[in-house]
């Protein structure tokens, strides 16, 4: 008979549901919680966070940069805050900066934003469908009045409309402010739904989530259409910054990604960069971003060139950031003050987070770009060598 | 002219050289560090794990369950530590644990194994290449011994080769114990390499990563031959089970599944489900598990169907499980209690843990899986309204 | 020292230039022709459909038939030439064609059309391309209206533009009547992008094709926009007309298609259907298509479930069909027979075409998904035995 | 009330058969049949490649090359069949025919070998599947032995296992000679699995095609283990050569490759070539090979690059090529007329069309690349203007 943990009816998250749920852990569990129970704040504070609290977990944070961003929002040099348990890592992105800065710092442009809630609706067949999706079209501006009654920040930009089968899938475009938006857009999606199925009255049925969003996972619509913001990061590092840095010319590091490229098509992989994901996840845990969003977030292309210059052109895409500076998890103690570190706390601060994150992604891809060559004098790999010395085969 | 962040030539984890990082920071940018400082274990705990260090991110941990698996490793009950601040998002895996409780438990099955480095061979010709495919496989014993010399855990089980242009793409799969194995796997292939260029000179050149691993990111080729562990969950869940805890039949849960998958499909997405990130990113965070893995671990299909007894069967398969019981993040001080309150920590317990991730994702797919649906009497949707319960919506 | 190709500069369609041609082969090859010679028409017809015409090649035609359509342009029975060197599958499809029969026909519904030229637009760096992707969708009447200077029939609906780097990759859709309309789209959007280069300074260059449009080749770019038309045929086939004829239940096919949509999905095939192509590949070739439009047209969903009543439902979804009635390959002598067996030559009849199209392709699916089994107490399967009987395997 | 199209029990190719249903043709359809009904040989010759045969499609024929090969199976000038209807597209091959000739020739590999079967094995769980995957490695001999006792010419050289859910997908891979091989597998696979049901009692059930092929559509499993034959052609084109004759230098080309494969990899295109599926469907179609097959073979990569003397590598893989030499329509009489052209008919020539379709591929895509490029002093465009000028824009 299994025993059910410990709730409160009155506040979950008082000092005594969290201790009861403390005893419930060492009493039915091998787990003794010496750490787990020390955290530096209220744990009021996580009302809304999270359910059945029982205390914290405690990541590292270290600080790399600074990181020159050459940016519409963020203008200048941050030092960026990273959560990780992966040694090694942070000193890599920590060296791509600096190939960064002695470059000029790296142009960092948003391109796009929407943020997806995506209903399916069903009809009796194609025709029905098809008809619909005329019909939707058409009524975007009353769909739109509908959907933001729901909320003072959100936006209806678009409704982009997949034909398949008796289905019509959908994508409702929302622009959220700086909150990661996806519960705002839910309800209003919802609701503009339900005045469709009132309006409408050959729909069959919908679902709230046909899977088009296509949320913390990648995608080709992702890909193409944008979820987030989609960012692009671009810089050019002159030879001597290349070659002095990191021990490789511009046409090695070409070579280099032509054959990786190569691969990830091959591969069918969802990126044909080294590592977005790591950056990218060390700086949303730091920040309190929701970091399952890492499944979306790191989809990402790279293109790269020789300059006519002999320069070595490098630049990335990342189509679906998916980043808050307000509310939810950017509120937590310690996270609110990694953001302030980059003065991203608050409301005006999305697409200053999006372009740092972007700027982020350049420098942990230049670096290991580099690093994962074998030197051919010396038959020696960075990268190896690197774990060797600062990481975990110590 | 930017600052650079301080850094210790004897220990960069002394409280002195944390100290004046935390000094660094407030001088240098908005942040004031209350919380971040502050934090129950001495930092030289961290040594390895994190460079640059300054303090720590605090995340909520709930926890879920009981979860009732059925599995060769893990067997029983066990309750999950979740470490989020999404919220409702626990609540949900929660209710899902109470579905499988009630069916009796969810079957898991570890069917592969394999962590991969993944060099690219690179041939004058595409004749030279293939010739060097036929002598891979030929010395494929002597390459094992060779790389086995680096590691007295990490055993090569296969050598994957494929043929474009003039390269050969390879992916050498080793076990790694209870590690996750990144780094393990990095010297043992350099080594091997390094012995394959001394003896096969028509070889002109190899990367010791071609992106062919495909770390870090969802790829068909990890959906073919696994990467880390390949697990399936699956599950029948008695029609009144369903009906009773999700408010909706087997029939509704199998047809949705249809459109959903359709939807994958269409928009190229890299799973067919609703959310396993969600569950497993919330398990890697609590248990030191490397997050940024979620940008391949996500990686799942579901498969379902109604069974002729009028139950409903559902099971996924993740092919990219990347955990690890041991090492690493593992032995922090809040992440070590969080695997022990699963039995999971140290050597040994790395396929239980795997099993146990199956199984979570489950768990969250059911309950998502119903929640999308519209109820057709009250027009109420669940899922909009949990988040205005208990989220952060309120 | 090679030997140039004989060519005539008055006109290359001549009996002497044929002729010298034919001789010219027999003169420096192992081939005596006494069939390509043989053709029931003059050369000349063949003039701008191909160059250095020697001879013809000569493609058995089968009919089919008829095929029931419940379609907006193809209404009724239709008989279908079929061109192939395959054994057994003409006879499959025709299976399938009585099931539709016994059904009561076949559902076609067109929901799209579009033929593509895709230029590629190149900037400076990101933040220019993202200014240009505004000013085109602000300035699109402007540039539909210069494109369609050059064609009285195509027309140009929508310029779809994706953001990536410092590129703005943009599918120009085009509507053109009854031709498949790649020539016609070509000139239109040259003369388009001549006009863009001269009234936006800031953009560098253009690709004229920047493989966006992706011709003759799958995407999921195609698959979610559409290319050519795009068509759903969709039929209920009642349980007693599918037991009857293909000796399967509908819960058996469905089950069926189950595990091949996972397939497809696992194997990230471009479809997951049995075999589009098949039917598709021997209609163009009767009918004077292109029929490498076959790497493309055969992208394909399907969607099939059990109904409340019992019954098997099959649809599919053919996103890319391209099709003529007019002009080019249609107007040669075979040909345009074959189109007029279907009623189907000239203006005003490709959405009919394209609906008998789809039709077909139901057919083969619901033959060849059925066969594909193998019958339990027999243990014979049909897919293998229709071969023995009627293939080339006797 | 449908009328049947005639078939006679005796000889469904005899005159008077053929004969009656060209009489029904025009008594049930607007057309008037006096070119199909024209051709060559007796229609008997046509038994085994078509049912319900009424006559013939004429597809013109024109003669390319030399194409100058230096491959292992062809090797020196051979002059190419192309049967199609798309005027200037046997120009363009042409153009990069010569272009070849003045390089010295175009380099091609045949890499690797095999035709699938694809049955998928159903057990009762996950865990019944892994076992049996085991068991499957263990016995490959004996059902190796068991499958081959079919066939006098295929050989079974791997199973290639997949493991998801509670299914074991499986490709029987065999090297079929110089046939294409698909009906040969199918009996042999056939075979082999009575066999394994007979032998291993905990196998549910199974499909003989589980949808793994992935016959006549694109996957990623194609790309990376190969279908029919793998083949690489590569070449390096001087610099001097390349200006000439395509007025482009090896830098445009190389970043015109770049752009258009960022594109492929951003759609999701199964190719990052220009359009292999011309060259291959004109002479699949001239050869008498299966034309569905176009929706598997133009599945290609291309990688190039500038080499360090400033000349333009090129290189194609083609991992799908379905192609035979003899048997089936090979032996049609124009078909095998147009093999002869090419020494290609026969058994033992397979390899040798094999690399001769490859360097033909090659021809295509150096043509096509350079002409999709606006020129910059003349604004003119050869693409179009060739179909201007050649094509029936006229």
């Amino acid at each position: 008979m299994s025993k059910r943990i410990p709730r409160s009816p009155d506040n979950d998250y008082s000092p005594d549901i969290i201790a009861e749920r403390q005893a419930f852990i060492e009493e039915n569990t091998p787990a003794r919680l010496h750490h787990t129970r020390q955290f530096s704040f209220e744990a009021d504070a996580m009302a809304g966070n999270i359910e059945n609290m029982f205390g914290v977990v405690q990541v590292p944070i270290g600080l790399a940069g600074p990181l020159l961003i050459d940016g519409e929002h963020a203008k200048g040099e941050f030092y960026v805050p990273m959560a990780t348990v992966e040694g090694t890592m942070l000193a890599s992105y920590n060296r791509g900066m600096k190939v960064i800065r002695e470059s000029g710092g790296v142009m960092t442009t948003v391109a796009g934003e929407a943020m997806q809630r995506a209903p399916c609706f069903v009809f009796r067949n194609a025709r029905d469908a098809r008809d619909f999706e005329h019909w939707l079209v058409d009524n975007f501006q009353k769909i739109k009045a509908v959907a933001e009654t729901t909320t003072s920040v959100g936006k209806l930009i678009e409704i982009e409309h997949y034909n398949a089968h008796n289905f019509i899938y959908t994508r409702f475009d929302y622009t959220t402010g700086d909150a990661a938006g996806q519960n705002m857009t839910s309800r209003a999606t919802f609701v503009a739904c339900e005045w469709i199925r009132e309006n409408y009255p050959a729909l069959k049925n919908y679902l709230l989530s046909g899977n088009f969003d296509t949320e913390k996972r990648t995608s080709a619509v992702n890909s193409l259409k944008g979820r987030g913001r989609r960012v692009t990061a671009e810089i050019t590092v002159p030879r001597d910054v290349l070659e002095r840095n990191l021990r490789i010319t511009p046409e090695a590091m070409h070579y280099g990604q032509g054959i990786t490229t190569l691969a990830s098509f091959l591969s069918h992989s969802s990126n044909n960069a080294a590592h977005p994901a790591n950056g990218l996840a060390a700086l949303y845990l730091a920040t309190g971003q929701d970091i399952a969003n890492i499944g979306e977030s790191n989809q990402c292309t790279v293109y790269n060139r020789v300059t006519r210059e002999g320069d070595y052109f490098f630049s990335v895409t990342l189509p679906a950031l998916i980043l808050a500076t307000y509310g939810g998890g950017t509120n937590l103690p310690t996270q609110r003050e990694c953001l302030e570190i980059m003065d991203c706390h608050g409301k005006g601060k999305a697409y200053k987070l999006a372009e740092i994150a972007a700027g982020l992604v350049v420098a942990g891809e230049l670096s290991l770009g580099a690093a994962t060559r074998v030197d051919k004098k010396t038959r020696q790999n960075e990268w190896v060598d690197a774990h060797e010395r600062l990481g975990r085969n110590r």
